[in-house]
């Protein structure tokens, strides 16, 4: 299948255009490399600039609208019951791809009682197995022919959760999400108007 | 010093007048009762709704025209260099108290160094110190003159992170943060217009 939209989107340095699944003419939505749980998505300003506060008034207003929309639409579809929503804000707050994204992750009871509660997901997306700039970089020297274990630029500035037991998807999976959670956003707008 | 505004603000069911430091139609600011890193403060609708889709698309583009404002006066007073900016959307996601809010929360390089680094900051939103539910409890509790002890309802979902160590503030002391970030705020928005 084609992916959802043949124009070209960046994310920070990164084309991403396969793993998008809603545009609106100031934001859009995207399936992760290696989403944290399921359901897992970003959504960001398509201007790339690096701060919530480099953003104008239109862009802000946009991108929390379809943060709303985006959520509405994978809470359901993921069966979950609550989500977090979070921007690391600039390097020292977490941040690894310099283009602002809100986390959307989809929740449920207990679901990380195993990997130490509810809080566990924070833990997560600090580690590694949550540095989107690690996982971009990796996944684009992929495509050019090296080997991951090359491409790792092994910062490793938290320890790794559950490193060695998850790989990256594939174009394909992702793609295939990406057009799924497409036509349930559909479904869902089409219900609210 | 009166508060910065005599309307009535509810936070969820608790009366936060005297903490909050900003107010548009649909939204305010309020300072935290135990603040996590210095600047902690959350942003919220007027309305009282708890989930983010329980929003209108007014509110929700108030609601981060707000943050964003917020934002930029808490990391320029506080001296950061960046932020975390996150909802706890529901129950399931560790939302304490029922009424939508947007932690805002100034970072420096290395500021939790000593409590596990970057990510610290999330455990710490999760933890009895986080708990805003509790807390508020507490202060109403204290004010009708029952003891902190005996008003605490020892729910514990998560291991106390230093919670020996910190004692809530006083009224007093939030009025006076709240005094001063309400100064800054407006420095802000003359500067930008």
């Amino acid at each position: 299948m084609p992916p959802f939209t043949k124009d070209v989107v960046k994310f920070g340095t990164f084309v991403v255009t396969s793993q998008v699944f809603h545009l609106t003419p100031l934001s859009f939505a995207l399936v992760n490399l290696k989403p944290l749980l399921p359901g897992h998505v970003l959504v960001s300003p398509r201007r790339i600039v690096p701060r919530f506060n480099d953003l104008s008034a239109a862009e802000v207003q946009d991108l929390f609208l379809t943060v709303q929309r985006v959520s509405r639409t994978v809470e359901r579809v993921y069966n979950a019951s609550a989500l977090n929503i979070a921007i690391q804000d600039g390097v020292d707050a977490g941040q690894s791809v310099p283009h602002v994204h809100a986390h959307i992750i989809p929740r449920r009871k207990d679901d990380l009682s195993d990997a130490g509660g509810t809080d566990a997901i924070y833990g997560m997306m600090e580690s590694e197995e949550g540095d989107l700039g690690r996982q971009f970089a990796d996944q684009e020297k992929k495509k050019q022919g090296q080997s991951e274990e090359a491409a790792g630029d092994k910062r490793g500035r938290f320890p790794a959760v559950d490193e060695a037991g998850r790989k990256p998807r594939s174009e394909e999976e992702m793609q295939k999400e990406a057009d799924w959670l497409a036509e349930e956003m559909a479904k869902d707008e089409k219900s609210s108007t």
